[in-house]
């Protein structure tokens, strides 16, 4: 029996993902590893202004997944917003810098031409990826009681922006202010989250994931000051088996600020599978105004 | 009165700092700002193979600092550990690859070159810098109630490696393990810090002291496991300012992990002034075996 492939049934994640290779001529020097892709930003994934911060660490961390040359698998991953993303094309350069035995460097970068023809870097990323043994293993991080995922309302978001809706998301505590007062509070907020439509987990996935937190500062001032992530590290503490395991189920986050300092404060954030696995910790600068 | 410069007197952190400009042809295409120094490892910073991690991140963050078109203080800086460094020259390349109003973006990379004269990368990282401004700011993170540091001994550590004897360092809980039994423990560090000679603070010194813990899965399992980290983050909740207040004083530092999976752990740390400025956090995810 032939299958007729519905291209209609893509994940939007997964059309959001989509890279294609553009050949690149010989004669960079030097650089014989570099690829060259060719993405687009997705409008189902759209934020204000240009695209949700998460899936664009995700594409850029894709360039890496999809190298011809990658060793093992990813284990720490920076990413830096070096400008806004335009709505439209743009092409994800990745590098293995140095190779050894059981570990990889990577660097990314991603670029946009504007409409003068000037192209400009819009992302750097650096990656680790590694070909992991079994060794002994213990999670400090304990995971928090929470009321589980069916028993807590989905968070409903303002519609305005097209990205919130890619994601189911439960808030256990510290949910957006209902009430813009100023009112000062802490800075932590729990909730289970998952892609929607639900999507088996996966290390992009993971890191778009790691970035759906709303920026500490409006959750701790009950300010809705301008915001903008300046950059972003995510450490895996699990494989693709331990993520593939995870299947489509929730997964609990929790993120909270640690210093706010002259328009710059740090959000830090942990992601547990829902039986207690810590999938990865997360870390981010990020710019406030005022 | 003529002062005769005593070069004697540089400290040492500034002679491992030290970066020779190397001219390079113009013809680069389209990396008009890449600037080129030459550094080279210092003995008083080596470690048991190598230097020591946090005076190679602190010289590719001089690459930085030392840049003709730099914007502002450092904010973000990621550095990924590629591979040892062996002892002896190496090369810094920097680059501001995109610089907004009030923000900059960098990449840097330091190569090596072997004795068969093929050159290899040995660090990547990215950095990004900032003009500040005055905005609201805040400290969510509490400095721990220790000790004063002039009541603590000082940590006396084998001698065997030599960048230990650089830092005065007063432990105030989670000493390095006396007895090597395999007795699990927390992974939480805390002791107070300070160049030796005291030095005033600054950006780079404040790099290397965000890497001055020791690893976290030898406390966990007071086991003296093979290590070696593989990428550290630093954000920085303080400005020249603030930096240049602290002067030659003490910093507590704190640190502990937060998962240990198959070969790889996370590390975060932070770092306060005495007074209890919050002056940087710190991430890592370090290389164990076994």
């Amino acid at each position: 029996m032939n299958k007729v492939r519905n291209v209609t049934t893509l994940h939007p994640f997964d059309e959001a993902l989509a890279l294609t290779p553009v050949p690149v001529s010989a004669q960079e020097h030097g650089r014989e590893s570099t690829r060259h892709w060719q993405g687009r930003t997705h409008p189902l994934y759209a934020n204000m202004v240009g695209p949700f911060g998460g899936i664009t660490a995700a594409q850029a961390l894709q360039a890496v997944m999809q190298h011809p040359e990658r060793l093992g698998e990813p284990i720490s991953f920076t990413v830096n917003f070096a400008a806004a993303l335009s709505d439209g094309d743009f092409r994800v350069e990745s590098r293995p810098v140095r190779t050894n035995r059981s570990t990889q460097h990577w660097v990314v970068s991603v670029s946009q031409t504007d409409p003068a023809g000037i192209e400009s870097v819009v992302i750097t990323a650096t990656a680790v990826t590694a070909a992991r043994r079994t060794t002994w293993s213990a999670a400090d991080a304990v995971m928090p009681s929470v009321p589980v995922p069916g028993s807590i309302a989905r968070a409903s978001r303002p519609a305005r922006v097209a990205w919130i809706q890619r994601y189911d998301m439960r808030p256990c505590s510290g949910e957006i202010p209902a009430d813009w007062n100023g009112a000062e509070a802490d800075s932590l907020s729990r909730l289970w989250m998952r892609d929607d439509p639900p999507r088996a987990l996966d290390f992009c996935s993971l890191t778009a994931l790691a970035d759906v937190f709303y920026p500490r500062v409006w959750r701790r001032r009950a300010l809705m000051t301008p915001v903008g992530t300046v950059s972003m590290t995510v450490y895996f503490h699990a494989g693709a088996a331990e993520l593939a395991a995870t299947g489509e189920g929730y997964l609990l986050g929790q993120a909270r600020a640690q210093s706010f300092f002259n328009g710059f404060f740090d959000q830090s954030a942990e992601l547990w599978s829902r039986d207690g696995h810590l999938l990865a910790s997360s870390h981010q600068l990020v710019y406030f105004k005022e």
